[in-house]
């Protein structure tokens, strides 16, 4: 990892240098140990229907916060946090389609709009690495594999879509033990949705993800998937919102939260 | 356990027993191994403060199946259920207030309502049972006691109230395996929230529970306190909405999932 990466940095001080316009990255490995969070902000006429989805998914979409409708103030996860400049960089939707990024939303900002604060894979692997087991795309330096499946969301009003999923290619031993580990974390997506023939979620390439990047995988090595954080977001534009606003993919809002606070045991 | 209490019933046999009228009475000990459920039937008007209050309050709230607006049929966690018929007593408020029960709502019914299926603490007594740590209320037949505590739920919209707790009486090396034991279940209150010392959470006199029924303390037991499912009761009584329909208690949902099924680990 770069040495120009503020692992050791309080996510306050952190939240404060991208507030101020100093980081505008990706947040990999910033703040070692704590939590990071996915975004979608939706108007509040969807957000009934948007909350229901992520009850009924519960593993691709773990909220951890939802904040009132027209408050940008965070008050569980992190203190003194405002949703509208504390990230680095936000995607703008419009109707579905992508209208822009921006690294500050307070232009866009609406009394009737909902932040849904969502649980990100970034804390289950560190878990992985302590326990060493591989977690390739950060041996080889680039973005987790993600692949759309064959698996349908349970829909909840407007918002359907199909089980986005992220790969971690490791050992049948190593696999078990993920599975351990991973399974005290259920609210960053929790134990593996599946491990196998990729056919069989209706993934026909590893070698070429929907989302992110190929990684290497070594001969004997199973691959094994994660419900993924790409779910929800691919559901609000599937179901074309008026407007959606998220974080930047690898952009995302770094809470006061230890990743170990949301271990169940 | 008396002889009557139909423990190795299949739940959906158990469902068309109570549909049809032939058992009206609560459902604890019955179909042994199957996961029961609270239930909360709301307007929608009232449901998304409500769903937004169970997410920011997962310990008491745990939610384990919410309906869609108008339907009365269980789709997750029970096969061909109506949620109108088969539970065995419901409760009818009407502004907050108890405004008579009844075996069937069909009478009731609005193609506005929607229905919450609560995780219940049935789910991790068995578990404990398995693990020979005793559970008071049952070895004496009669109800938990619950307490209200001095400690705030997180408010949702019109919804708020205190935690309401359940205890359990154990040794200490009991409660150690306690919440080892139902830290696997977060679907069903998972881990205790508080142990030791009941003036701390503003409970004055544990022989005076503000709920069901006192239980015997043996000499070195200390108390062990569950996050409990009346509170969402109690905050959905403290707001009076002008419509809420409940379980009556101990006349739970029995649905189709094992206890197991909602262990994480």
């Amino acid at each position: 990892m770069s040495r120009s990466i503020p692992a050791e940095q309080a996510p306050d001080k952190m939240r404060r240098l991208i507030r101020e316009g100093k980081w505008s990255a990706p947040t990999a490995g910033v703040c070692n140990g704590y939590t990071q969070a996915n975004l979608v902000i939706l108007p509040k006429a969807y957000a009934y229907d948007f909350l229901l989805f992520s009850q009924r998914n519960p593993k691709p979409c773990p909220l951890l916060e939802v904040l009132g409708s027209g408050d940008p103030e965070v008050r569980e996860v992190a203190a003194q946090a405002d949703i509208r400049t504390d990230l680095p960089k936000y995607r703008i939707y419009r109707n579905g389609e992508l209208a822009g990024e921006a690294d500050d939303i307070r232009e866009y900002w609406r009394d009737d709009l909902v932040s849904f604060l969502i649980g990100c894979s970034f804390s289950f692997e560190k878990a992985l690495l302590e326990n060493d087991i591989p977690v390739r795309q950060i041996e080889e330096g680039c973005n987790v594999p993600m692949y759309r499946t064959t698996i349908p969301c349970r829909p909840a009003g407007m918002f359907h879509g199909p089980l986005v999923v992220s790969m971690r290619p490791m050992s049948a031993t190593q696999a078990i033990r993920a599975i351990q580990v991973t399974s005290r974390f259920p609210s960053v997506h929790g134990a593996p949705v599946y491990i196998g023939d990729p056919e069989k979620i209706g993934i026909h390439d590893l070698a070429h993800p929907d989302f992110g990047d190929r990684v290497t995988i070594h001969h004997g090595e199973i691959p094994v998937f994660w419900a993924c954080g790409v779910t929800p977001q691919a559901a609000v534009m599937a179901s074309k919102p008026e407007l959606a606003i998220t974080h930047a993919p690898g952009h995302m809002f770094v809470t006061d939260k230890k990743d170990m606070a949301y271990s169940v045991l």
